[in-house]
């Protein structure tokens, strides 16, 4: 987008200027919201959400997006490739900035955020997560084979899986402990299934595809990053107990497919711009890559994004205790880029299509407290965390409530965030 | 199905009563072939396909069913549940039955297969690939894992991994030799990017679910074998050099994702009932499973269906000779029913969608002459097998096509053929 100055910034609707704002008007990311029949898309401006089938409805759209924009999900528009997201995007920011001669029109298809039931925008053809932490890969490692934490692989090929796409929720689900086969004490011979007891979040960051490639065909690394429409936050529920008896030789299955959580809000690749930084530089220990995976000072741009963990327990909740902050980490902790794991995923030929999500895997930073998930925070529960109300966790409890938040800042320019991916353990069926 | 005197297993569609033919009238397996605007589901009767759609608008199908036969997938008639599926298959077997009175309106919805276009009919959601043949599971690990062959895990839940939907590919489609990392050799610490050197099949059945199971629900073992609509020819191809070097701890990813083929034909379920048999006894020396995996008599019955995989390589093609039979195995061979890989696929809530595809991981038998794959026959390229063209295969080359067959035969009952699942290797591209 063309550069414009600070004033331009600033939207018609007030709310969208506080500083505190997750979505000012440079943000404007994508959602859908129930309505009496079915889902429209949506765009968040400030505290409010703006009906994109309306603004089409009203003519206040370009006529080659009203078909796409009146969808009730995003592929259609994600289809039409980067010029129609760049379109999309500078006529809504027009449409919302100060001085826009519609804003009455508008009006009319603006609703409370806080009203409206957000659901998900995008549909989900393939869900690959992969391993992208070093710092995660490392301590998880340590766990569970002390001589040699980091596999041999590791700094030579991003490592990922294919996971499970249909039980993708959005944020507000909540998630019922999972039950599952484990053995109930290292070194016993018969497994039991129950409830699983050690249930995990996983922080991690969902990147959506938005232009396909056809089976046979690779995505060379400096074309990677334009394959990517949006991000939105991701967390990957993972069942350890179930995971450690179950991933030998073929990979974690049943411990995670039980629920994914992403953030109702798909940030535009777009919006994020401001806040590229170079991603960190190897360390001079670390091997040449192979050319496929080679960045150019371009190409090692990411966002500087940061996040945030917390946990509501029932007892927080029910005395209105703050919520208790886990752990803050940054996208900068990732050892593989994005472009990295597009040009990784599609050497073989693998074909990426419309609205596949890629999530990093756990992002975990350096430093203990900068760790995405309990398993690390906790040694695999050998060192329980206690909380300012006395309670103690090694693992989640039921009526726990874990919110994911990310946000980018910068001087000179609107903070953005994310939004948030929330969601409460409900005991496991009987 | 009621039972039926033996005249009524014929049709008046005389191929179809020849006694080698795949598709005899108690077969009626479903299809997709291709036309000018799009695609027709299609049953298969004798050395003809029977067009749904044209007989749907010819009013000779139920009315309730008009709208499922008339979608270009499958999909909208698995939904409608198995009362549903009965009732198009008794309609269907009794216009292609002897004395139907409707066979000169159904000679125009009548084509040949040989000239048709068959193109993939049911849209796949999730593929999930399983590890279902303790004697695969047994052969691979002596291969990787001398000391411990077969993990601890195995005879307790069955392994499984979610693989890649998007590349999923109907019988006939050419495979393109993938590029992926590997080491060059054992012990080597700089991996290189070339295509694969170690290109497998692996003989596999592809099972469709045709009823969901909500999110958070578990689908109870004896109920678990109702959900499966039918099943197809499945070759999961794989590279085994790439495979090795990435698949730990995640699994497999990129050495399978560039490809999976299966045949185009969907035999039901109820057409293979009159071939059912007891699942092998597990010998008194397995542990006794979870209440959740627990088989009663009625589940342990699984359809006796026999395989067989070809070699044609391009030499045996340019020169008119016979192809080469790899090997012949049976599903008698697996350690785990389909009602087993559904009761736990579901054990933790997991939901699964109509059209999901559910694979049993290689059908590899006792014998090492039953192995479905190369990585067994050929003990992971150490030793050769040698062609009766003199030709000699560690792995595929390029030009060769494999094809995989499988069938019932039963005294007193027509055979049934599942057609082919069948693919060239094409060289990898530049």
């Amino acid at each position: 987008m063309a550069k414009r100055p600070a004033g331009s910034y600033r939207s018609w609707l007030l709310e969208a200027n506080d500083p505190a704002a997750d979505f000012p008007l440079t943000h404007l990311p994508y959602s859908a919201f129930r309505v009496t029949k079915g889902q429209h898309l949506c765009v968040a401006i400030g505290i409010h959400l703006l009906d994109l089938f309306a603004c089409a409805e009203a003519g206040l759209l370009p006529s080659s997006l009203k078909v796409a924009c009146q969808s009730p999900t995003l592929n259609a528009l994600m289809g039409k490739g980067p010029k129609a997201w760049l379109l999309l995007r500078e006529t809504l920011t027009q449409l919302l900035a100060i001085g826009s001669p519609h804003q009455s029109k508008l009006e009319e298809a603006l609703h409370s955020i806080a009203g409206a039931t957000l659901v998900r925008p995008i549909e989900i053809p393939d869900y690959t997560d992969f391993y992208a932490s070093i710092h995660h890969a490392t301590r998880v490692g340590q766990l569970f084979r002390p001589d040699q934490p980091l596999l041999p692989n590791y700094k030579h090929i991003p490592i990922g899986y294919h996971g499970r796409a249909s039980s993708i929720v959005t944020s507000g689900t909540p998630i019922l402990r999972p039950v599952g086969q484990t053995l109930p004490d290292a070194g016993d011979e018969m497994p039991n299934a129950f409830p699983t007891k050690c249930l995990d979040y996983e922080l991690e960051l969902a990147f959506y595809i938005g232009q396909t490639n056809p089976l046979g065909t690779s995505v060379p690394i400096d074309k990677a990053a334009d394959r990517i429409f949006g991000c939105s936050l991701l967390n990957d529920w993972s069942a350890r107990d179930v995971q450690s008896w179950e991933y030998q030789p073929l990979g974690p299955f049943l411990s995670k497919s039980f629920a994914t959580s992403i953030s109702a809000w798909v940030t535009p690749m777009a919006a994020l711009e401001p806040f590229f930084i170079s991603s960190h530089p190897k360390p001079n220990t670390d091997p040449k890559l192979l050319k496929y995976l080679e960045l150019s000072s371009k190409e090692r741009k990411i966002p500087d994004l940061k996040f945030e963990v917390f946990l509501t327990t029932r007892l927080m909740r029910e005395n209105k205790l703050s919520r208790f902050r886990l752990s803050q980490s940054s996208l900068r902790a990732l050892y593989w880029t994005p472009a990295q794991l597009v040009a990784h995923h599609t050497i073989n030929g693998c074909n990426l299509q419309v609205g596949d999500l890629l999530a990093t895997g756990t992002i975990s930073g350096p430093l203990e407290s900068s760790a995405g998930c309990l398993l690390e925070l906790t040694r695999n529960g050998s060192r329980p965390i206690t909380l300012p109300t006395g309670e103690v966790r090694s693992f989640l409890s039921d009526g726990d409530e874990i919110t994911l938040r990310g946000f980018c800042e910068k001087r000179g320019h609107p903070r953005i965030g994310l939004g948030e991916c929330r969601a409460t353990i409900l005991p496991a069926r009987p």
